[in-house]
């Protein structure tokens, strides 16, 4: 309790630290990066800074090529950075959620306990230290066994090098990839795409989650977090695949061309990547233009809190869709799992779609007046840059630098959260006089 | 109170009445627009349909020249299937709210009661007389002035007839024009701009807020639903005006050619018709595409409740804006103009919002899938139809036969309004268990 009050004292507020870190380590990584020996010719200050922000936002959206631009001690600095981006957040918001709560009342605090078990500061210690093995843990088991198909490919020395690449650029939902072509040669390998999804999708469902089902033995016991995760996480990507299978397998230019086996795994895929991962084993330019719009909708909704994925959230889109489902049924609190949604979330889910969308929609104006592009690119790299995705129709390395300064803050805006933003932004309310109803037509 | 109870004893239900008394004067209309005197030239069934609808729904979308492709009679047909469908709304949204009451509880009639100072069935009947003599009255007096400029132009015949055509266009927001350049001509004309935006944002602001303004004299003893949307439309609209000239004034496609009074005019004209009138006096397709992106936002916004005009209405827009600010700043419920704003309104402006855009996003994919057009078109296309606006950067006749289904259907939609056909579709709840509270965390 000590440390609390200590904490409490400190001249910044959370959202302002998080931003502030996030912002020193991208400018660390930016010198770096410029550094000569980092990269296999010169590049600009700006295309520093852009790669540098996008590996510590874990977003993926490259001006580079990370494989062939980059010197070894380039790709390292890149990888550094996504570890630290990743694994950070995820600390941080464990931190802020167990000992700093700004806005962290009682319910909230309950909440954390029945999540992680965990409410004093000895506990939230532990738990740093078990994310921390768990994390590395998960990263090595998945670099060896990306070494048994990659070291007979490449070597002993490239191919450890790239499976530990990989392997946490997949764990902290990067999207950095060595290949130019991301992980196009590999669309119908079962062990890659295995090994591969299984990763983000651990790193993205959330560390509460899985600390939840590591120390849970039963569905039931788990908390409700975690048990809408699970489903949510289900239900949205078997549609997905099938939405995508359905549009792209008789697509030439992607799907058509393959097998039968091939194209379950390249729509598997494609399905599960959008919510934030940014790995692709088809081109994305190549899609139909109806699975591209389906594509927008995947990667706003984005992965689970305190993740290494960006986006909405999962939850926070469930949320309104049940908010809204509530309304129409004529009832007053959403009920899921037998467990009654109070009106703070809701209006804290809608506080964080609306500021989203008004993020995004700026950003669309904004690059369709700088980019000489079609408006879907824009889009489509729009949305990208805000979930911190990194899939791209191929505009990033041929925005402008107005464009580029544009997508280094959308990123940095969807790493560090819209609304943890809005809060650091906004001032606090005034003592409240108790106005008398008042009343609206809308719709 | 007899009549009250007789009502609630029919079998429809008001919104399921409203789409049947739509759809049958969309029909009936169909009909009429297919007989060999109509038009110029034979037209096709799915042309016929598609007409009637945008007429009837009053968006203005076209795929055939009102002008030269109808006949005098067609053409008096599109301008009674306008009245029917702009008036017949306005009407209708007036006796529901006044006396079905479907999910109207007394918290809303005392709404009504405030907004419109009647609450018998007498007074309904006393209100739509008033309705309808106001609206005829005004698109009488607009038709003489308007006179005034075309019959000198025209001559007395269709100089008349193209002023009541558009007189009748302009009040109920329906966009359609007899030039196939909308109303380009008249770009730096101060009467036709003035007429033609005072009708349709008479029409567009809604009769409760006119009826209010008639009947009160302070703006302090104004209802809180009319103070909102005065001081709304004046900001938006001012907004608007200031976003379009700056994009626009260099542009030598649109503002760049014209002189510095006609580059207002314009600006104002091109602000305030996206909400949603769908007249236009500049080239859309030639405007910067950041001014078509904001373009999007001001259709998707669109008019009053109880108006003339479509989309998600500047009301629930404001309503949604001011919740998230609330919630930003930590307070319970929002306020504005010194009355607090009830969760059950930000729960149902929720509601509409996220409807509309699964309903415009559902769309774009469809068409995304069917058409073979730039995304921006397709997208602006969607806005557009589901906001009854009737601006098109040149899709609309473009349209593959699936396009112009889905563009009917989500006109159709647009003007019944989303949540009306919700409401429609949901079933009742089941009596409620009380379940214990649950948490979840979001963002
Ligand atoms: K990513
Ligand atoms: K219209």
């Amino acid at each position: 309790m000590k440390v609390l009050s200590l904490l409490k004292h400190w001249r910044f507020s959370p959202p302002q630290i998080l931003a502030l870190g996030f912002g020193i380590v991208i400018i660390v990584g930016t010198l770096l990066l410029k550094l000569p020996f980092s990269t296999t010719a010169p590049i600009t200050w700006i295309n520093a800074l852009f790669t540098a922000t996008s590996a510590t936002t874990v977003t993926g959206l490259v001006v580079l090529d990370t494989g062939a631009d980059f010197t070894l001690f380039g790709q390292i600095i890149i990888m550094i950075l996504i570890q630290i981006g990743g694994l950070g957040l995820m600390t941080f918001a464990i931190i802020t959620v167990l000992i700093l709560g700004k806005r962290i009342g009682l319910r909230e605090r309950l909440l954390i306990q029945e999540a992680l078990n965990q409410h004093s500061i000895g506990g939230v210690v532990k738990l740093v230290k078990i994310l921390f093995i768990f994390s590395v843990l998960i990263e090595l088991i998945a670099a060896i066994f990306l070494s048994f198909r990659w070291v007979p490919e490449y070597g002993w020395g490239y191919g450890i090098f790239t499976s530990v690449f990989h392997s946490i650029s997949a764990f902290n939902n990067a999207g950095f990839s060595l290949w130019s072509d991301s992980l196009s040669q590999y669309v119908g390998d079962p062990v890659i795409n295995l090994l591969i999804t299984v990763l983000f999708i651990i790193g993205g469902i959330g560390f509460t989650v899985v600390y939840d089902v590591m120390t849970t033995k039963k569905f039931r016991q788990f908390s409700l977090h975690t048990k809408i995760m699970l489903l949510g996480t289900v239900i949205i990507n078997v549609v997905a695949m099938l939405v995508i299978f359905a549009l792209e397998h008789s697509n030439p230019l992607t799907l058509g061309a393959l097998s039968t086996g091939e194209q379950l795994w390249a729509s598997y895929f494609q399905a599960v990547t959008p919510r934030t991962a940014g790995f692709n084993t088809i081109e994305i330019g190549d899609m139909n233009p109806g699975t591209i719009v389906f594509t927008l909708l995947l990667m706003f909704i984005g992965a689970g809190s305190a993740s290494t994925g960006s986006g909405v959230k999962l939850t926070t889109f469930i949320i309104i869709l049940l908010a809204v489902f509530t309304y129409l049924r004529g009832k007053q609190e959403p009920v899921i799992f037998k467990r009654r949604i109070n009106n703070d979330v809701v209006h804290r889910s809608l506080a964080i779609v609306v500021i989203s969308l008004i993020i995004v929609f700026v950003t669309i104006l904004l690059l369709s007046t700088s980019e000489n592009a079609p408006f879907i690119y824009i889009v489509f790299e729009a949305f990208s840059a805000f979930g911190t995705v990194g899939l791209s129709m191929g505009l990033t390395d041929e925005l402008t630098f107005f464009g580029k300064q544009v997508i280094i803050i959308l990123m940095f805006i969807g790493r560090i959260g819209p609304l943890t933003l809005a809060f650091a932004l906004a001032k606090s309310a005034k003592p409240s006089i108790s106005y008398p109803k008042g009343d609206v037509f809308t719709g």
